[in-house]
């Protein structure tokens, strides 16, 4: 617990307005009040020092409720822009969003196989070529990967893909480019993502968001803040034992775990060994990309063996569901990721599964469905870690 | 977020006096001034009131720094007392206690198989005896069950052994005692009582105790307090689907979860199927309680078979800490319930297999140890319910 002083009141009192404006959208003074309990006096001159630092602006008049019609306040949503790369398996994507995630510029480059100095290489080409855009202020770079990460000190500490170990990459990007750099999980990143910009999810105050791709993870939203747990991995469900008995080994080095059964790369190594070569992937060397979009036209062909296949991840990720939504009792679980392109019958006996397994009480109001951020949401989050923190965006 | 004003400040400042003074035992006014970074003029008017209420007393003279020898404050634990009850499977067991979860005395009521109005029936005759105890003022009473509950109302939603289904058990003891009643699953309880009164816990943020006895279930400690998720039932993990094929069914309606292979039920029934009958339990009906006796005397007296059964039930539980771990990443997992009484051995085997199934990366950080208050845990958390806001007991 820590003292509560008026220097802290007030910079609480300025977070709270420009929280307030940003979700609101178009709000007046007098309603900034209302909803705060803070005196007009007080929000007005909040009001004002937001506007000096050009983070709020003026945009017309609301209806008149009997007297002067009431000014009203958006967020100027393209008065600072930021930088979000998402360090995925096979690309690193980055793109420039502005106060509100919305994206105004992307960069892809393919990086199947770059690990270290090549890899960190290919990161500062893709921030290079972003940090020149004319989209300025830059306030900040968000970057997520796979792998464990200490979003505190901003190290990875291992990424396997990407043969990272312990490298401290807030501070060698923050030295390169002059400007604060965050670095997060890349399944928190998506559960930061969704809860920040997706639709619909602010009101609930818990939020669990499954990343299902090349790898599986997870990010926990607890009290509407990213919980990640005494050493940064909270949610790293891809590597908790599914399969005990002749379960396949995974890269973490155990085996039978989730993402064996569960992930993009799961799915592939099933149909590669179905008779027949139904999806038409062994013939060539595919990328991982290629391979699974392969995948995807067999199923949505309707042949009967790939959609076996994907339906017994699907059948995996339920339990896996019902597992988390047994430890955390949260209502709302919100899937993300390429898998997520198995589309509608895939989350349906995701549903059964995690009804069928989970105690009655606690899964009778547990609703699981698909993210509405599709594949940026990784992104989005990155950039919504520089933003968590509304204070320290008014100072700059 | 909520406006922060004075009177809020006031009170948030009067409860961390309290905090620190119950935590440090002997403490000076200077000493609280300089942890809490509040003037010795806050500090002082904070304490004078706090010594008005009798929660706090001077208890003698400190070392001198060098000027006058400071007054040393203490909690004044036996100002209050709480009762705390425990409706464990097979009895209840009522306590009162002082304010630093003292035990003063106790009474027992063997319930084997009582349920609705009969076991409602089984609380009253335990309540009415403590609260007729000499032990006065009582300030609250904190009730535990098995079963999913709604602490904020205080209203069991269902208690599948007792045979409850939305009692409304605070108000109806509230009613009945004239005095505060709150009502908490046992595993959250046992949670709280372990972080509350248990040893060297404090210093930890983030807990999970997990309880293994005729149920198994946990309790989550986030950030210093006991998170219950959107329906009260975070730490749920007895049911969590540990043997897909051939599992067992469950109470919970479901097959194979972690309770029916690793909670003293599980051992029990395990052990009576055994041939050649080696902890002599199938000749009589014993109860519950007097089978496990059994069973641990067959186990310590080495019988190979009745031990493989407990080191099955451990491996088990090891894997239920694997997820935990994976999904939570809290470094500090502590055991409690009968199950611990099959001690070292038992806890061996739990660290193993969690350390050979967990991410390498958050298995290393993560201890597994035996709890500190040993059967009164459950106890002691639900007192620790009643005392969790310190605020409210200093306004009684």
């Amino acid at each position: 617990m820590k003292k509560a002083t008026q220097q802290q009141t007030k910079e609480h009192n300025r977070s709270l307005v420009l929280k307030i404006i940003s979700e609101q959208r178009n709000i007046s003074r007098a309603e900034i009040a209302r909803v705060t309990g803070l005196t007009r006096t007080t929000v007005s001159d909040l009001v004002s020092e937001l506007i000096t630092d050009r983070l709020v602006e003026e945009v017309g008049h609301g209806e008149s409720m009997g007297g002067k019609s009431p000014i009203l306040l958006a967020l100027a949503e393209n008065s600072r822009f930021l930088v979000g790369l998402d360090l995925a398996h096979d690309q690193f994507y980055g793109a420039i969003v502005n106060l509100r995630g919305m994206i105004q510029q992307t960069v892809e480059l393919p990086v199947d196989g770059l690990t270290g100095e090549e890899a960190l290489k290919a990161v500062f080409d893709v921030l290079d070529l972003l940090t020149a855009s004319a989209f300025t202020p830059l306030v900040g770079i968000g970057v997520s990967t796979q792998g464990l990460v200490n979003s505190r000190d901003g190290v990875v500490i291992t990424a396997v893909n990407l043969g990272w170990r312990n490298l401290p990459l807030a501070r060698i990007l923050q030295e390169r480019y002059q400007i604060p750099v965050f670095v997060i999980n890349d399944s928190q990143a998506a559960a930061l993502g969704e809860y920040t910009f997706g639709e619909g999810y602010q009101q609930s105050n818990n939020l669990v968001v499954i990343t299902a791709r090349h790898g599986i993870g997870s990010g926990i939203i607890l009290n509407g803040e990213l919980y990640q747990g005494d050493g940064g991995g909270a949610g790293e469900i891809g590597h908790v034992t599914m399969v005990r008995e002749g379960g396949l080994p995974c890269r973490c080095g155990t085996i039978g775990c989730l993402e064996t059964v569960a992930s993009t790369q799961a799915v592939i190594r099933q149909v590669q060994l179905l008779s027949g070569d139904p999806a038409g992937i062994n013939r060539t060397q595919l990328s991982h990309r290629d391979a699974y979009d392969a995948v995807i036209r067999g199923y949505e062909g309707g042949d009967p063996q790939i959609i076996h296949v994907v339906m017994n991840a699907a059948h995996f990720m339920g339990l896996a569901i019902s597992n988390l939504v047994g430890t955390l009792n949260i209502h709302r679980i919100v899937l993300s990721g390429e898998m997520t392109r198995f589309g509608q019958p895939w989350l349906d006996v995701i549903r059964e599964t995690m009804e069928e397994t989970t105690l009655y009480g606690l899964a009778r109001e547990t609703h699981v469905e698909i993210g509405t951020l599709g594949e940026n949401g990784v992104l989005l989050g990155a950039t919504a870690l520089v933003l968590k923190d509304m204070s320290s965006l008014i100072s700059r």
